[in-house]
């Protein structure tokens, strides 16, 4: 009951404080970024130490996961940096879509607008709590903090400074809030359609699935990333292995990396040099549907030999999650083909599924990525946290 | 039991449907159209037979009911036009959204693509049944319908129509299916979040309602329209006067049509003959904080007088659903600031709210309007039954 009152609390004043932000200017909003990053600096000592906290409770987690919730002297520059490049974005906000004058003499402007409330619920990694709320407050959005309860001090930390920093530029405070780690708080917002405009999950497949079994708030979700490399007939073979080797190894666990490559069987004899390739690197390979079926998210691929691009294309609507899937091919109608009928978020012709990022999609920074259909696909930037209004300007035009 | 197992086919065979339809051009998409256009012609008589079943059973309902459920040889004459203007519409699946060649020389495409799989929930009117599932078809995309119990035997007559024609011109029948008037069906296929990208209802308050407290699927709806006209201090009194009668009283019933007037209280002298004007058209004006929070849909509206543009703001705040919302004033920085502030889909300056349309707008035929914030906020025309997909081709390129 309680967290039941609290949770609408949250929900009416992140709404309150979007309703603040919607109407302000880049600047207004660049120098609080500005601020956000001084203040990251300036508190340097304290957020480590806040860490520090963190991570003595964490003593018996994983390395990777003790790596990834530490925030250091050099993280947080990092951090302080990252703040800084969000302000130098353009604001998406007010930006012009559409202008048209109907022939009633209306002159109709589409813009975009902040979308209003964005829930983020995250794991244990300090940095999102920052990037992720400045990146809300440039396009104009008040934001729902949800991390993880092994970097509960480390987001305390970070959120007051935020709220703080705000506060004291004359924006609201409640454009950042940090929910407890307690579930139920969680569960009450995710339970009202209302509550927020969007959640946004950063995280593991676990998360992401309870949200989407879950929320009634729309969830922007990467449903998963078993991603394809397709090497077809017309592969040039040493791209084929490059492509492949690079999409599984240089960074296994996200969901960008390849988990299975489809050879085509005319370029049967690329088995075994890519089967040395992908050991040499300490990838295991294996065969079978359940293989197929995986998404490994570590050093192993599934590999399986298809008739043609045809039996290619079906595996992957079969298998795929609509993430990132690749061709390797010299022949442009085979391309265009795997472009055309392969839907994903993303489709590459001789490249590696690892682009799949906001950065380098040339949208500066993202929120996450998304396989969700509605609203937004692929990489979620500043342009992906607004909505859009109509403005129509008459001199007296009435409906006939 | 039996109906989820029905409902599950269902969603499936939309899916399939929807992958078939994807890749297909507009020469094939329109080419189906005039089908059912033609065949609608053809079967005319049928169709009026069914209507006349319906109308047989709808007997004990009111004549605004009943007229919504006819559908007599002008109604298919207009129903077999309005398919025809839907294909001479362009397609929106396809069209680039953007390109960019990053700095590795990957060139990157983001295209418009159908969405998928699109529920419709709409009340007793049966050219809701051709015209939302042939802009559907228009975007490539599969389309579940839901209509009324009301319009049975017509619906079923012309989804059957429309099934058959697609089947003939090659496409997939089931990129039209219609569901029968069994809630546990429809209740079934919204407890799914995969059994359709999007819900879209059309019809009233009550139906919109359960669909956002109900649907698992994302809903694209009008929450309302307590829609408002701002008469302010420097608005041109015979304009304000025109516009407000007209926002009212041109179709009093639907979701853009004003509900109360705010008048600034330097315009007090406009009150009497405001009042007469509305009266005059048979319209009922009403006071008090119980009128501010009705939508009446009728020849009623609320009429406060408030102090300034401040408060008039503060008000479409509180009891504004985001719909359409208009001010009258010659001053230009009283209506900048109004429609800066002012959250809703369409924000009007010196016109009436009525013209919140998807064919006044140019967007050639709407499916409905939207005032949810994701993906689409507004008169949803045929882009917004669109998703995209990045295209991005290289020449070997890896992650470094």
């Amino acid at each position: 009951m309680s967290s039941t009152i609290t949770s609408q609390g949250v929900a009416a004043r992140a709404r309150e404080a979007a309703r603040a932000l919607a109407p302000l200017g880049r600047a207004e909003k660049d120098q609080a970024l500005a601020a956000v990053a001084a203040a990251i600096g300036e508190r340097r000592e304290q957020l480590v130490a806040a860490n520090r906290l963190d991570l003595a409770a964490a003593d018996g987690e994983r390395p990777a996961i003790r790596d990834r919730l530490t925030l250091d002297d050099a993280r947080t520059d990092a951090l302080s940096a990252a703040v800084l490049d969000i302000a130098a974005l353009p604001d998406p906000s007010g930006a012009v879509l559409r202008t048209q004058t109907l022939e009633n003499g209306l002159r109709l402007t589409k813009l975009r607008v902040p979308l209003g409330v964005v829930l983020i619920v995250y794991e244990a990694r300090p940095n999102v709590t920052v990037d992720a709320a400045m990146l809300c407050l440039k396009a104009g959005n008040a934001c729902i903090l949800r991390g993880s309860r092994l970097a509960e001090h480390t987001n305390r930390a970070l959120a007051e400074l935020m709220r703080e920093t705000l506060s004291a530029a004359g924006l609201p405070a409640d454009a950042v809030q940090l929910l407890g780690s307690d579930r139920a708080e969680l569960n009450s917002l995710l339970a009202d359609p209302t509550a927020a405009d969007v959640v946004i999950p950063r995280g593991g497949e676990e998360l992401k699935k309870f949200l989407l079994e879950t929320s009634r708030i729309p969830v922007l979700a990467a449903a998963g990333g078993n991603c394809h490399v397709y090497i077809d007939a017309a592969a040039d073979p040493a791209r084929a292995i490059a492509i492949t080797v690079n999409a599984k190894v240089q960074r296994p666990g996200v969901c960008n990396a390849a988990e299975t490559v489809l050879v085509h069987r005319d370029q049967e004899q690329l088995v075994g040099p890519l089967t040395e390739a992908l050991a040499a690197e300490g990838v295991e390979v294996l065969d079978g549907e359940a293989a197929w079926a995986t998404e490994f998210l570590d050093m192993k691929i599934a590999l399986r030999v298809v008739d043609d691009l045809g039996q290619a294309l079906e595996h992957i609507d079969r298998y795929g999650t609509g993430h990132s899937e690749a061709i390797v091919t010299e022949d442009a109608v085979a391309a265009e083909r795997f472009t055309r009928e392969v839907d994903a978020a993303a489709v590459y012709v001789n490249a590696s599924t690892r682009f799949t990022d906001g950065a380098v999609y040339g949208m500066g920074a993202e929120i996450g990525i998304s396989t969700s259909r509605l609203h937004a696909r692929g990489p979620l930037g500043l342009e992906e946290l607004t909505t859009t209004k109509y403005v129509v300007v008459g001199d007296g035009q009435i409906r006939l």
